[in-house]
């Protein structure tokens, strides 16, 4: 059996890019890195447990993907420019295919982000990933969730919804509509769930065009209630405005609402940008290649039944849903 | 039961400190942290594993230390200064003495080094903590793997293998002399163990004088082994001379030398420098309260044996002792 040394080595050790802001990569006490003059490091950590973010028997090369992915996302929503992550992870054997494969995933996403693995720690124990992101950002530049603004529209990119269809898939949830929701929808919608698309070109367009963002990770209504909350603001939001996933999209208008509201693990932006600013948003997605959704408003606060955020259906008729945010320790 | 965010908020999140390098702490997608003028940033990021890297049912308070210390160490073996860090960690259960306890001792330490906690992520899972912690140091002064040069002394910081005496004494190992090593004295032993002192105003001190460093945390052996490779050269050290933990002191000689050079936990400091520099070595350990201890010098490179490490005793005599270092999917 390789020793932990040998398994690192093999699998993640790779020369430095050319241009590197990397001064020092893998295998010393500790990495070094410079960012560029004038600019501010943006760093984010996420940790992935296996059975609670994925599943135990994920395909290693997708999780390789996603676990980059959820940390290259943090970056996109704070108009960062991804430059090195450190991997550390827990296994419970070192297996060499699995290792291949799982580094096959995670490098693929790193260079197509210029991204490079500066360091990590390996050990045995439960299946465990843990992964702290670098980027740059320019000095006051950030897409900061303190930012929002009365009056600014409130945008998503991509589409919601198709991960946490998939999810309700693999469990057979009842309430999907077995038609339109065959074995070929799951996979697609799979796809959102094991493969992420993190945001990264368009938080770097929406530099110095939007106000505040956050990328939705658990769930839109849960993650536009930190900008909410830090920006002082309430908010108001067409449920049927919001872009459902394509297989979502087929599915009946009660579903389609709660899982495009509060599904989780989309890993879309959702940003402010004053109304003005709408023709640059839009030349910004251009540029990024990215959808993007116009979907509500900043409201100055409260409104009157108490709550920051209303939700509201094409008429503008105010919806109660009984849904909740993701949260980690309450749910499941 | 507290959701996750109010656990966080509660124990974790704090106001920054006056002239942080800090530009946005806990609570966005992303800290923002700029190193100061002429300053690379250091990154290291450990994990540690309940069953692996310590009891399951490890003191909370002591636990949150060693955390912390762990990743201390790996900066104060680049000369690095501490800024910062990141706390992911997966629990059981949210339990609120629990994690009181944890943050109390993590963040103590934390305190004593100006080192902020900037962001997190808490999960539920087995338990598993991940930290990265960031330090800066100026351009080129970084004390590096590849740097040391035929005719360096070889020193050591503080004392060794006190800790391993400890996890002997948990595990009731034969080897000891059960007449000096008794419930008092593992306790004392246990406090290397649970509570490590990371040696970074050592590694302030040395920047500048020493040519190579690496901290000790899997055994004297496999550490500066990883110097001599990345060196490319040799070493001779003398058994005899390496400073054992006062615990390990009144131990027979077998157990004395295998605990003291393939220990593991020890988190002291391995450093190289030059015979010319060994008064500059004194005033530096003064300065930072640390003692040091010559123990052996760089060679060349392999010796005849193609050794690159010759271990020998107080008269020069070649040892060849049956010890390895450690390494986490090949032992236990």
């Amino acid at each position: 059996m390789l020793s932990e040394f040998e398994l690192i080595a093999r699998y993640f050790t790779r020369p430095l890019h050319a241009g590197s802001r990397v001064a020092l990569g893998v295998g010393d006490d500790c990495a070094l890195l410079a960012p560029s003059p004038g600019m501010q490091l943006a760093i984010s950590t996420d940790m992935l447990v296996a059975g609670r973010h994925f599943f135990p028997d994920a395909d290693p090369r997708q999780l390789g993907h996603k676990c980059l992915a959820v940390n290259l996302s943090d970056l996109a929503a704070m108009g960062a420019k991804p430059l090195a992550f450190t991997l550390a992870f827990s296994l419970p054997e070192a297996n060499a295919e699995w290792l291949s494969a799982f580094a096959c995933g995670l490098l693929a996403l790193a260079d197509r982000h210029g991204c490079e693995l500066i360091g990590g720690d390996t050990t045995k124990g439960p299946l465990n990933i843990c992964i702290t992101v670098f980027g740059e950002v320019p000095l006051a530049q950030a897409l900061r969730r303190d930012a929002a603004k009365p009056g600014d529209d409130i945008w998503i990119s991509g589409s919601l919804g198709d991960a946490r269809l998939a999810l309700a898939g693999y469990r057979n949830e009842t309430s999907l509509d077995a038609a339109t929701f065959d074995a070929a929808a799951r996979d697609i919608a799979g796809t959102r769930m094991h493969a992420p698309t993190p945001r990264v070109e368009l938080g770097l367009a929406l530099r110095g065009i939007a106000h505040a963002a956050i990328d939705i990770s658990d769930g839109l209504i849960g993650d536009l209630g930190h900008i909410l909350e830090k920006s002082n603001v309430g908010a108001t939001i067409d449920a049927d405005a919001l872009p459902a996933g394509p297989m979502l999209a087929q599915q009946p208008q009660d579903l389609r609402r709660r899982f495009a509201l509060a599904g989780g693990d989309d890993y879309e932006l959702c940003f402010t940008a004053p109304a003005s600013a709408r023709d640059a948003v839009l030349a910004a997605a251009r540029s990024a290649s990215t959808a993007v959704t116009r979907v509500g408003v900043i409201d100055a606060g409260h409104n009157l039944q108490g709550h920051a955020l209303r939700i509201v259906d094409a008429q503008g008729n105010p919806l109660s849903l009984d849904i909740h945010s993701f949260d980690h320790f309450t749910t499941s």
